[in-house]
């Protein structure tokens, strides 16, 4: 009996999955336990494997492979459909860019990373430009290539590669509304918070005993730490597969919750991948649905669950367990303010709710503006600081608190700063249909248990792999489209609170 | 201008080194660091890059290449003649053996290592013999297919993949040298040693405090921990490769030597890999020697060298530093006797030199009669109970202390075992050579000095990687053609030495 061409596929399939898991593997080992002096030899590694998964899916074999089966179709479930579609479309994605450019852009993002992390250590902007243009140039390329191939224009070439199913006339339109209500918001929000400060916390919190902290809420929250690890990075992560996931997070030893907040949202990331539905955990059905919906699940964890009332009523007994702190700071209310205080700050990573859009935004603009060589990149720290003076008001002193923060463009990902704002945006929408289809939330919160949490995403988010666009799965999950208004309202709620109130939490 | 096909053959086989690099990377991560319910996962990525290394290696291309790189071979270098002869040698050996028995071999050990583990657990050989049986079956077809396409009896092929350039008839000359000395000396060692019975040592040995002992000798013997990790496991190992190279330990609250000699050993085989030639170092010419010369490596480290009164002189001040120990069971004299003592045992990892041997030949002619069929799986527990009592005088009282105790034939390890043996021998012969060489060596290693010794090394083992068959590379180190003369030499000089003798140290 001959195998059909499907079955065929997701034999293929399966051992690229394999070779994408043995990636994850080799990045995860180099940020967490590689010897410093190895980098060169796993450069080597990760490009043979990278173009050897490259040339497994361009095949002309996958080809005819992916024509028959798409011809053969009918008998085919609905999943099998789905997986086809997005079979197709790693094919598309891979087979428009030759492996020649792959490589060269590995080893051109290899090199500027380097350059970009002593550039920012000696804030020398001019140190990082040449190697920023090298990149840049190759990116140019790649988006011309994918754009042709997909029909898009290059720069939504590159941001469907990170999430696909958003169009340039969803993130324009929802960064519009953002930009129309958040500034003022902001305003209203420091207003309010200048008459009620919080007390600041301080003190010295011994690493060993954060960790086991991070560890007891992980296990509460049902991180599976028999098939998944906990390790401490210079930025937090998560890689590896369902399986074999693996977090990482930062701590500081003078901030609490600068470990367990990365490990949150680290944590939001490995909970939907190991979400996943079990049965096409080797398919391409069976991966998250890009990088929008990762970030909303991440930034619901970080930003929403865990700097609710709930969740600080929840955790404030074992920060005391652990750390055996007392007084006012530490009270409830105190912390929640701490928590969820709004500040116009230069650095995305540390900034709130309220202006991390605006981050966003003006990275956005300045990528699409690079990309098409509006902007020079000479030009790039002037337009960085005026456009932060614009969107926030404050300006950098250096660029090294200015443009050279981020690693992205060094590593050529144009394309996927969209996705954090996006993810905010999204977040906020699950979250309003997650309160009204779980009424005993907050209860359950303040207890430890996030099983009604993540019963819920489960159901709606995380159980339908990529087997629906993402606006199709908002739409089941909420009754929706995609819209700024519902996150709106959520930060609206939540900073302009009229005054602290107990008795609502 | 065209590129030689030697050199595309080179570039091909950088290709097959960084493979060769991750699949390392995976094994080293799945003992040392994977979660426990991963092992399925990661048993899929590494069969998938196995067969894929397999392809890239048995590619008519690759056989086209060597073919026109052989018929030009006029121009190459000496090194390069070598590298293309140990090109055709991997590739001869690749393509002997189909791909589907590669899959069927991977599948069936990985299932017959739970079950041996299992077994040896439970005390249970019936447990372990039908996937014995399993394993034995594939071996026995990848044995016959090697044998043919090598023109080797089918044992000796698969010798031959370990440990290339030992003949049959080289193993049997040694082997029958042993038996000859062997149970003679111990008998008289034992005797000698009844007069002098050493102060016994214990003690509790927290293992923070053991693991800084033994990262300030592998800092003193060079272990470039820039390169390289020290991690722990439950058998310790030796991965990665140059440039990334990774050793495990085993530590014992309740006896400092076991993590000690094992990191030793292991550093043993970490030194041999760093020292082959950078130059060559992605090709097949820059890797080790095969088994039994990294045995020798490992063995030298461990057995000769840290169980010496210099190396005893010098790690006895840092072990009164690091765990505060006093009293005259930790004299200088008293720790070479408790490092030095004879015992006939049951157990071939905690074996001494003199009755290691003996263990290995017996694992010896059982492997050979069960590869022929002479011997049925079924019989072996009694095979190997009677072997022991004729070589050791002792019989296991059970089979997880008798032919249950070594995972290798579990994971179709057959025709490693003499490399031990080998190793042992090598290890003696090249020590006499090394101490004649240098002549300050004793003084040095008491001084924690390990220059001379890896000095010596580097010129006439580590330098040449697989330049020169073993034979050549032990004839140009030490004048002599591999014999068991020089190993017998050296342990009759130590363990009959007349009585404790401070002044000769």
């Amino acid at each position: 009996m001959s195998v059909s061409p499907y079955v065929q596929l997701e034999q293929e399939w399966r051992r690229l999955h394999a070779f994408h898991g043995a990636l994850a593997l080799l990045r995860w080992d180099a940020a967490v336990m590689m010897p410093r002096g190895s980098a060169d030899v796993r450069g080597e590694q990760l490009a043979a494997l990278e173009t050897e998964h490259h040339a497994l899916l361009t095949t002309p074999r996958i080809t005819r492979l992916l024509d028959r089966a798409v011809a053969n179709a009918q008998g085919l479930e609905d999943w099998q459909v789905a997986n086809l579609r997005e079979m197709r479309r790693q094919r598309d994605h891979a087979i428009a860019t030759p492996v020649s450019l792959i490589s060269r852009l590995a080893r051109a993002t290899a090199r500027a990373e380097v350059f970009w992390a002593e550039a920012r250590r000696q804030n020398s902007f001019e140190l990082f430009a040449p190697h920023l243009e090298e990149v840049l140039h190759l990116v140019r390329d790649k988006a011309a290539l994918l754009g042709q191939a997909l029909g898009l224009p290059p720069y939504y070439a590159l941001v469907d590669e990170f999430s696909p199913g958003i169009s340039t006339a969803d993130i324009d339109t929802i960064f519009k509304s953002l930009s129309r209500r958040l500034p003022g918001l902001i305003r209203e929000a420091l207003e309010l918070q200048a008459g009620h400060p919080a007390l600041s916390i301080t003190g010295k919190f011994p690493l060993g005993k954060q960790r086991a902290l991070v560890v007891e809420v992980m296990r509460a929250i049902g991180f599976p730490f028999d098939r998944g690890r906990l390790d401490e990075s210079e930025h937090p992560f998560t890689e590896g597969v369902p399986g074999d996931i693996r977090v990482t997070t930062r701590f500081d030893a003078g901030d609490l919750f600068t470990g367990l907040f990365g490990a949150m949202h680290e944590s939001g990331h490995a909970m939907y991948d190991l979400g996943l539905p079990q049965a096409w955990r080797d398919q391409p059905v069976g991966r998250d649905r890009g990088m929008a919906l990762e970030e909303s699940q991440s930034l619901l964890m970080e930003m929403i669950i865990c700097r609710s009332r709930p969740f600080v009523r929840y955790v404030q007994p074992l920060i005391v367990k652990h750390f055996g702190v007392g007084g006012p700071e530490w009270d409830i209310e105190n912390l929640y303010a701490h928590l969820t205080r709004v500040q116009r700050g230069l650095i995305r990573v540390d900034a709130d709710e309220l202006t991390y859009p605006l981050h966003i935004m003006l990275r956005y603009e300045i990528e699409k503006q690079l990309l098409s060589g509006a902007l020079a990149v000479r030009d790039l720290p002037d337009a960085w600081n005026t456009g932060m003076e614009e969107r926030l008001g404050i300006r950098p002193g250096n660029d090294s608190e200015g443009c050279l923060q981020d690693v992205h463009w060094a590593v050529g990902s144009f394309g996927y700063f969209p996705s954090y704002a996006l993810g905010a945006v999204i977040a906020g929408q699950l979250y309003e249909s997650l309160r009204n289809d779980v009424p005993a939330l907050d209860e359950q919160l303040a207890r430890g248990e996030f099983s009604g949490l993540f019963g819920w995403l489960r159901t709606h988010v995380h159980d339908l792999g990529a087997k629906v666009p993402v606006q199709d799965l908002l739409r089941g999950a909420t009754g929706k489209p995609l819209s700024a208004s519902t996150f709106i309202r959520y930060v609206e709620a939540k900073y302009l609170e009229a005054a602290p109130n107990e008795a609502a939490a």
